[in-house]
């Protein structure tokens, strides 16, 4: 598997361009490279890095000799077709909520949990966005400190909801002058009966509702971070919320630890040399994360560090990263370089 | 005092605006109305509800016979002429900063706690924006079944920083789709030495930074609400995130109250009957409260009530006000239509 045959399922999408744009980018061991969608965008060429690509038709039998699949598609696509592409031999690095929380599938995010790589049986869940930016920056802290409790709220970009959510945006901020003929027909959820404009709003709806009253989003970065972590104690609850940002999430995170007499320079001192994370904690010089500036970028940025004044064990941490890139399609790739290193190691 | 001679200092900003039509369209008993500003904003004509009023230059002199004087011009203005207005037998209602920790002067919200202007010695001091929708929602929770613990995350609407603030939004927007030449001049902070672009940007400060790295706007959260509610000992930290939002501050506010054993249609059954509250909490209709509709209105938007299931007294609430005027402009009006109504009972 020293060049590999690699397909992507959603090749068209938001996720499935920049999964494209990073294999080529990172020079990513490359045989072949097949770009799938729906019947409907076959046959539609794409160029990144100057390379041409032909859209094909997401087919069970598209699947014939590919080593990695990435899907990202919709969860119902990835029912369909991941293990049609299993049984044919590859592994499926799938970026949709279909199997995340399956037990036996790892849920995977290379600074966090490697090791559950290793226990794949030919499908591996890329988690939710929000959750991947989240616990990568906590791992550094969990493994010094331990982690208690998270609280947290977020500040979520339009692009999470695809590249039609993006066109919403920007025609809603184009009429917003005169507040005539609004339209809004995606946001909050395309599946919801009632749709919001985002432009100039803040809607605290992500995907659908839970009987319990959290959304879909809430649970799973409740759930996911859980898992991730190894963690089924840890007390964590969310409010996840859509702004009119184009890329770049951001997250309000409360933590307590498990330790008390943890200082924030503490904190500094073990997120300054974790892997993929930059510190921006300079809050004399104004310096914090801002998704405007994160966006395009691969790292994840921490930073408004502080603690409670009011509770021994507990700190706020404002955590941004690029949705489409750490949150989802360098994530991805990520694994799938892990992959290629476990396999060859 | 049946017919009240008012003044309004700050006159021709965002607040003192508001604070012009909220006395007029709620028929406040005024004999007179002496709109004050800076030199350069003398002599500037502003018409309110069909009527013409003609702006002075704020000086000592200008508060003789004055009753009530509405303070919205900054800090400063406040410190230098707000003992002037009193030595001339006014009597204060002060919307900036300068005086709320005082101790000795009221710091009040009509619905929280009325019984503390009835110890004025002059001067009243309308709390920050952020914190009058946040205790005004939290007060019918706190009465009945205690409150130990906040932990709150703001999604904070340019208007908060003034008109100028909501024309830099707009200019930006409109550069947006080029990115070319955006300039950030004002936010997050006038005083500041950095400027960062707000549209489609979250910058996670308002206001100047403390010593401790929270900001100056997440420490007026923390120690008002305390001192509004009378309770020292609450825990409370905050996060404030200005948004490119036009007007509407946002609040994902996670509470954990005293008593155990308490179910979200508890806090439902409170909340439905608490004055200047609007329970807006239909999940299942994709009701909840969103800035853009919140503008304009008198009332407090609560909704996304949902229990923490990892904690037995956490719970989350989602709160939207119009921060122009449940947040400063119809506060202050309310506490000087409560001074009249104390008087005269």
């Amino acid at each position: 598997m020293s060049n590999v045959n690699v397909a992507i399922v959603g090749a068209t999408g938001a996720v499935g361009t920049k999964i494209l744009e990073k294999l080529l980018a990172r020079k990513f061991p490359i045989n072949s490279i097949k770009l799938l969608a729906s019947k409907r965008s076959a046959g539609k060429e794409i160029v990144a890095n100057d390379q041409r690509f032909i859209v094909e038709e997401t087919q069970p039998e598209a699947f014939e000799g590919v080593d990695i699949a990435f899907f990202s598609a919709g969860g119902h696509i990835s029912e369909m077709f991941a293990e049609e592409a299993v049984k044919r031999g590859a592994v499926v690095i799938d970026n949709t909520s279909a199997f995340r929380m399956v037990e036996a599938i790892p849920l995977v995010v290379p600074e966090v949990n490697l090791d559950a790589l290793r226990q794949h049986k030919g499908i591996i869940a890329n988690p939710n966005c929000s959750t991947i930016q989240m616990v990568a920056a906590l791992q550094p802290i969990r493994e010094k400190f331990g982690l208690k409790r998270l609280v947290v709220s977020t500040y979520q970009a339009v692009s999470g909801a695809g590249a039609e959510a993006i066109a919403e945006l920007e025609a809603q901020t184009k009429k917003f002058e005169t507040r005539a003929d609004i339209k809004a027909e995606l946001l909050p959820s395309a599946d919801g009966e009632k749709h919001y404009p985002i432009a100039f709003n803040a809607i605290p709806q992500i995907d659908a509702f839970d009987d319990s009253g959290y959304t879909l989003e809430e649970l799973k970065m409740m759930n996911e971070t859980k898992k991730i972590f190894g963690l089924p104690e840890l007390q964590i609850s969310a409010t996840c919320v859509r702004l009119p940002i184009v890329t770049g999430h951001s997250e309000s995170v409360y933590i307590e630890l498990d330790q008390e007499g943890v200082s924030v320079d503490d904190l500094r001192g073990v997120l300054s040399h974790a892997p993929g994370i930059v510190l921006q904690d300079d809050f004399m010089a104004q310096s914090y994360p801002m998704p405007l500036f994160a966006e395009g970028k691969d790292e994840i940025f921490v930073g408004r560090l502080r603690k409670d004044p009011d509770h021994p064990t507990g700190f706020h941490l404002w955590i941004v990263a690029d949705n489409l890139l750490k949150g989802a399609a360098l994530n991805s790739v990520q694994i799938a370089e892990s992959l290629i290193t476990i396999r060859t190691s």
